[in-house]
């Protein structure tokens, strides 16, 4: 399938959030108010998935929108973009610059191209199932099999027992060699990028996911839902960098 | 008590080190050892050390100096300088720029003057007790007096059960709004700039220390050890945006 009309918006829907997003950032003008899930969102979020979507609208006007600020626009097209402005608004609005933002395009409903950009970093991931690229090398996952060599990334330590059984994550979490909360969407860039084993989170939504799934194929790793389905829909993620890992994490967790 | 010459020389550990540690920061190809204590340390943390020794002993050859990896030399003089080349040296090498460069001066034994370096960021806190600035500018804690309201920032989430009570640790981690792992250094920076509330470590070394105190407290932060004393000598730390907020935090660790 030959996705470089769509791999060219890719890039420009990158540029262009990036370029709406940059003035809110470490800003503490920037307003921030929290939608009825309490998740916080600020005018950097909805001005920069409008600006993507318009972009998406002139240049394919018969592929579908889904995204985290503004809704579903025709979701059973043959292509359709997957929006997450700004994953990790708690990163953003603390001034740690660990958000990113997420582009998924669906192809049939499973995705098949994935963008994952930290423009203050200067870092953009983009991934299309075979091949991943950090700013346009390419990356590998690292080759880690073991729980005692890897690294451990999450979004927020709460969710754990909120969401999944908080005993055996604290099992999981103990016998890894670090862990951290360093995740959101960024933790799947730099599981991709090599510089950790585990990325994982007990709560997903569609437009936090779609982008991450061919950025963590193409670099190698295996990604499934916490109990082994998915990848793509789902409610949550385990990513790892080996098959090896993937399968000593999903254990742990269940035994 | 003028510290002018004191300060030209801290801008230029800070611009030293910095130029010294770059090269290492985010390359695969930067071998990491682990020290006795398990700890990591990379030609980085050693490298920038010496060079910031060697410009120490050319201006003030009768200062002393403490320094995280290459020990102690006259102790006992007026002014000690106390260096922690990489603070965070498990998010050095993640990749992830929440490390930070520590600089303190000691008078007679307390702290100062310190900076907090975070050049990726191009984020130097500087301060001396009654003033801080970030990149030049005044920064000012969080009017923040409400664990409901407060993000609160650590280390090393492991850390915590295996220092101090967990399960009390639990309890005030669970009454705040937002939890993450992003400290080290840098969540005392964040808390002088007022993105974060509370920052805490259940273990720190005299030269994780001595930098934080003039900066935490030149914001109107509050920084004691985790019984309320120190804060310097100490081997524990909890600042806060508040005397209310810190005095918070200290009951619910004691309830």
């Amino acid at each position: 399938m030959d996705l470089t009309a769509q791999r060219e918006l890719l890039t420009e829907l990158c540029t262009a959030s990036a370029e709406f997003i940059a003035p809110y950032f470490g800003n503490p003008g920037t307003k921030v108010e929290f939608k009825s899930d309490d998740s916080p969102v600020t005018a950097a979020d909805r001005g920069a998935e409008e600006v993507m979507r318009r972009l998406i609208e002139t240049r394919f006007p018969d592929h579908g929108i889904i995204g985290e600020e503004h809704g579903s626009a025709r979701e059973d097209a043959e292509f359709v973009w997957v929006l997450d402005p700004i994953d990790g608004t708690k990163s953003f609005i603390t001034g740690v610059p660990l958000w990113t933002t997420l582009i998924g395009l669906l192809h049939h409903g499973q995705p098949v191209l994935g963008a994952i950009n930290q423009p203050t970093l200067g870092q953009l991931a983009i991934g299309d199932g075979t091949t991943t690229t950090l700013n346009g090398q390419a990356v590998h996952c690292r080759p880690t099999t073991r729980l005692s060599e890897a690294t451990l990334v999450t979004s927020d330590h709460l969710n754990l027992a909120a969401y999944q059984d908080g005993p055996a994550c604290d099992r999981l979490i103990q016998q890894t060699r670090l862990y951290r909360t360093w995740a959101d969407g960024y933790g799947y860039l730099m599981l991709a990028a090599g510089f950790v084993d585990i990325s994982m989170d007990p709560i997903m939504n569609l437009w936090d996911l779609a982008a991450l799934i061919p950025v963590v194929h193409g670099a190698g790793g295996t990604i499934t839902d916490w109990q082994g389905g998915g990848p793509y829909p789902a409610e949550s993620a385990i990513a790892a960098s080996t098959p090896e890992l993937h399968a000593e994490v999903l254990k742990t967790l269940q035994s």
